[in-house]
């Protein structure tokens, strides 16, 4: 059995801990919510239950799938192990209609359609409030070669496709979603941190009704019972 | 002698006539110079018959390496005759540094240097203030297809291989250039505006001296002069 040690971080969202492997740490997700950069926050009681239980379902079905992440098991309620990364300090955003930042950067409304999934990438830097670059400024700031940011344009690509049919199979839309991605200590680059409600848009197929954390940043009330929607259809679905 | 008709763009550093035929204008170029958005500007005599002959010096270069561009020929100090185009509302970037708003968007010095060339993409939309985007955002815009989008990237591969020797042979760093783009009636898509020292950074190769715009930005003297000296020195290189 694992043995619990140290807090290594200690987050808004969530709080990492070392282990008695130096290759594997503790994931415990918060209750706690941040939206536009920290400026709102509330405490939704029982959400980190729901993104530990969503995270690992995803990260599973991605594994599954052949795409590499650093999930190894869910340890409790709100707790996962997951294999330690170097973190690479990019958000890699898929967008499968244009939403939030995207709608209002291109002028155009919020869950437009598009002919084409949307990739941005984010520089991981709170000083610069994660400012969107590109493939070329990810190289010019020596964060990954060409060939190293292709790979992982291609697990987003991958892991767009994976999911989108998980949520299909259970009603929902995959919206958008954001990707973060690590290293490990033989070089492999994986995906790592989450993928829940936190960091991505789920709609409800039939309704149109919002399944993500946009209900705490536009003040929709069941915040936590939308989260939980999403937990027990994901969770029916690979029970059947 | 084409005949110069009726204004048709009436803008702060430029103006566009139309002429008897309907395939070409003339361009004026102005003594107006705007930064920051148009928040700053100041009329710098002499400026526009400068940019009208430096930006004739580069498509002249660009079109006998086979870059497509708008350019006819001069007609007068501050006049060129040019393809009409229909405008693609895109700005590339290249750069061979990282200076002003993007050394600020990574959090890096002014002036950095980088292994690779950086390419940007802006949306050219005053209501939105011209934001940088990606290929994928230009695909969902319905702006161009990713393949015409292929080909404008390799436009502004050439560009700068050209532009970059051109100017290397007169002394000149060409740190990094704006150029735009528009479509033929016939579909071909080729640089349009300019290029001069208006929208690019050019430094003295030799003592760092700064040969562009950015005097006029940062307050320093002899804005026009060194513009001429751009020209002069293009127009020895190119007699000789």
């Amino acid at each position: 059995m694992m043995e619990k040690r140290e807090v290594i971080f200690e987050g808004n969202e969530k709080r990492i801990f070392a282990t008695d492997d130096p290759k594997l740490c503790i994931i415990h997700f918060k209750d706690m919510s941040l939206a536009y950069g920290g400026i709102k926050r509330a405490i939704f009681k029982g959400k980190g239950k729901y993104t530990n239980r969503i995270s690992a379902i995803i990260f599973k079905a991605l594994a599954e799938a052949g795409v590499p992440n650093h999930f190894v098991e869910v340890v409790s309620e709100t707790e996962q192990l997951c294999r330690k990364i170097e973190i690479i300090p990019l958000q890699i955003v898929v967008r499968n209609r244009l939403c939030g930042t995207t709608a209002e950067l291109l002028g155009v409304e919020n869950g437009t359609m598009i002919p084409n999934t949307v990739y941005e990438i984010r520089y991981n830097c709170d000083k610069l409030s994660d400012p969107m670059i590109n493939a070329d400024h990810v190289v010019a700031l020596g964060i990954l070669s060409y060939n190293q940011m292709d790979y992982v344009m291609k697990l987003a690509e991958k892991t767009n496709a994976v999911l989108g049919e998980l949520f299909d199979r259970v009603g929902i839309e995959l919206v958008d979603f954001k990707m973060e991605i690590g290293r490990l200590p033989n070089g492999e680059i994986i995906i790592s941190d989450e993928i829940s409600p936190d960091n991505s848009r789920l709609w409800d197929k039939q309704t149109g009704r919002i399944l993500d954390k946009d209900r705490f940043r536009h003040d929709y009330s069941d915040v936590t019972a939308a989260y939980r929607e999403v937990m027990e259809r994901l969770q029916k679905s690979i029970s059947e």
